[in-house]
């Protein structure tokens, strides 16, 4: 994958250090020319390299280069009809491996045990991941949905055949794979409820997220180990479907300000950032109570024009993860 | 606000006496005379005071007048483009907040500590909701959704800085926003799953609610608290969406009886007592095997025309929540 | 009901024996001279036998015939307009009923004490199942939905008032009412989430389902007991709405492949085995970590044209459940 295609930026957050990486989607133009079959549509072939690594307080991570592993791991990003190589290079020392949801892969990329397709300490395995548009089945076997939705990929093999030690320590992150024709984002944050953490942060240190008024911010909400949770946003709501976003003015989605979800599930949404009640410090959290003061709380900070920040100390943020693409 | 705006009933139930407060939506010929902007509905602004108390019996609550507060707090139903202003009183020894899903505030109404916006005891704040309809966006930047929903309202504070004691004693209660064409219901039940207890009754002490066969009845389930339920009733099912309403002939959403809610979630639905199953004594109960076992039940008793229940000793009911507005 | 409208298939899989049954739809030739009245569709009215009985190993189950019953008990299908009348015999030494999600029954069928609907040991019950298509009311009241939908009967008595022991030893099947104009799968297979069990198997032991690359598969995911679930298929995904299926090419339904599901909800969908993925072991289980560690965990094998399992020991699969109807 020529390096043109990645957009990587370094985000610090008064907590941690944290590196986020995106890939950008593949070049339009070129796209424009991909054939098209019934229900298929042929995109750009792309590959990327991901790390499987330690990080230096003992959690597991995966990055794109050496060295640089996070939690979650790159944000992975495909329009319909895409094609990822992903090739994982384990630097642990236990066997891992990658699975992903909501893309196609045969038996050799499902990541499993069962399906022997797992990576030894120190060696690497290419995953392929396709994607494809919806579309009329030839045959008159009614519409095949496509690939696009909010999805996620992880371990499946870290501790136990459910790969439930390497997705307690980190071996996660966000897939989102775009119809053409939807609504790009500003930002994009994400937010795993990882048991009872939020990005396998500490209590009470979940990331600040930060955005001006009126940025389009693209929310991705995981959740994974043991428990449900229910994810919820001051001052701002969604549509509870495929995008969190109305298509028309006859669009009868209900809008939601809170949601149940359960390991593995993953959603998103977009949102105007403080359409309608203004810059300010704005909580996410789980509303599960005892999650909540427990700690798995955060700051949604939107800032007015100038960058400040009303009612808050000092007028303004101090550092928060101003990530996006 | 006018006392004309407020129509308020108290209910008997064999357990407890109970006060429900239903706030009418604006008067409809002024409404008609409102301005229109984009994706904005000016509607009327109106004012009420709410009073935090504490019940006789140890429990809070909130009330449209002193001395009456009642668990849950009273139903306040807006029409998409109603401002409401609300001010609280705290009567209670400790600091109080009025947190709201849903509708648009500013931080200073946003019920939080991290906000500065709480009422400490003995003290009044005036609490800002607005809501809009849904609409184009200006400049192209597509629908916003509209404030319609199922939502509610709680303590952030008291116990906790996320009110879980608040919560639990019972400072919460039902926020309907309407889109001014939905179809209005005879009569409306609330059902808050709070831990084990529905609407903070003591267990197999759940309210019962009353109608007559082919009467609208809106239901509004709410949870609060530590964990999932999944609410129930028998004889009736409902659409999950929006309104709990089928659109049109081509609606495809999903009808069912069972729907699995986590804390701080909300939704509602109407259905026609009695249709298709004719009167009779429906149990509305918890489907959690031991939440129901241990009495997280009650009963929906559909009368006939006289006023009869078949199938029950004394052919009717006794007492019973009429509720309705 | 004719035995000709019965088709009865026995499956083996590698760990039981196992007996389900499927009611095949009204004759559509029959149905075809059906009156209609509003929101009202006049099927077949039929009539099935169900046993209610001890298994050998101490379970409890529902069968069409005694000595036949199983876990799950037989997939009850219907098409709205249908009417089922069920003679439930009990031959177990307890008290035993029949009560059943999403189709019409008045209270005499509601198989709960609170309506003296159960059948005491060595008994026998007749419970009348109604459905009807969705349709407008007469008087402009809107639309009501219709019967269709992926529902499931369960005992509500053995135990407690909720049927809680019933129901954990094995007491449930599925019943699914569809619309005339809905896809048939070729196979159906039921997934009971029941606590910690897949359709009361042992841990590790959940059933194998079978099917060739390219058939249309109908999942039907049912959870029970205490516990809440998220139900994951590998390699397959499904449209989360009524049918599991896109409508039309603007369908905009959320594509899912984990769903949150809590006791007494009930989902269904049909995939096509293998699409854009190919033959393989492909792994479903709950995606809880905890309880696909501790065995919740099943293979939805897809052979080729051949019959053959790439990628698996012996090149394919021994035994396994081919159900279907």
């Amino acid at each position: 994958m020529a390096k043109s295609l990645l957009s990587r930026r370094v985000f610090t957050t008064s907590a941690t250090a944290a590196a986020l990486a995106a890939l950008v989607p593949a070049n339009q133009t070129a796209a424009s020319t991909q054939a098209r079959t019934a229900g298929t549509t042929m995109g750009a072939v792309r590959r990327i390299t991901l790390y499987a690594e330690r990080l230096e307080d003992g959690q597991l991570g995966y990055g794109l280069e050496p060295g640089n592993a996070t939690i979650p791991g790159p944000l992975i990003e495909l329009v319909e009809g895409d094609t990822l190589e992903i090739e994982l290079v384990n630097n642990l020392d236990v066997t891992a491996s990658l699975h992903a949801h909501g893309v196609n892969y045969d038996v050799a990329s499902d990541g499993t045990r069962l399906n022997d397709s797992v990576v030894e300490p120190g060696s690497r395995r290419t995953y392929i991941w396709r994607t494809h548009a919806q579309g009329r089945r030839v045959g008159g076997a009614g519409i095949e949905p496509g690939s696009a939705g909010y999805w996620h990929y992880h371990d499946h093999v870290v501790g136990t055949d459910h790969g439930t030690i390497g997705i307690r320590r980190g071996l996660y992150g966000p897939l989102v794979v775009r119809r053409k024709t939807d609504v790009r984002p500003d930002k994009t944050f994400t937010v795993v409820f990882n048991d009872m953490m939020i990005n396998n942060r500490p209590a009470h240190a979940a990331p600040e997220f930060v955005a001006k008024v009126g940025e389009r911010v693209e929310w991705i909400v995981i959740t994974h180990g043991e428990f449900y949770h229910t994810f919820h946003i001051h001052g701002h709501r969604w549509a509870d479907n495929r995008t969190g976003l109305l298509e028309s003015l006859e669009d009868q989605s209900r809008i939601i300000d809170t949601k149940i979800t359960g390991p593995a599930e993953s959603f998103g949404f977009q949102v105007i950032a403080g359409e309608r009640v203004g810059p300010g410090a704005w909580m996410y959290h789980c509303h599960v109570q005892s999650h909540s003061d427990m700690g798995m709380a955060g700051i949604f900070t939107v800032t007015d024009a100038a960058g400040n920040v009303p009612g808050q100390p000092g007028g303004g943020h101090s550092g928060g993860d101003h990530s996006g693409h």
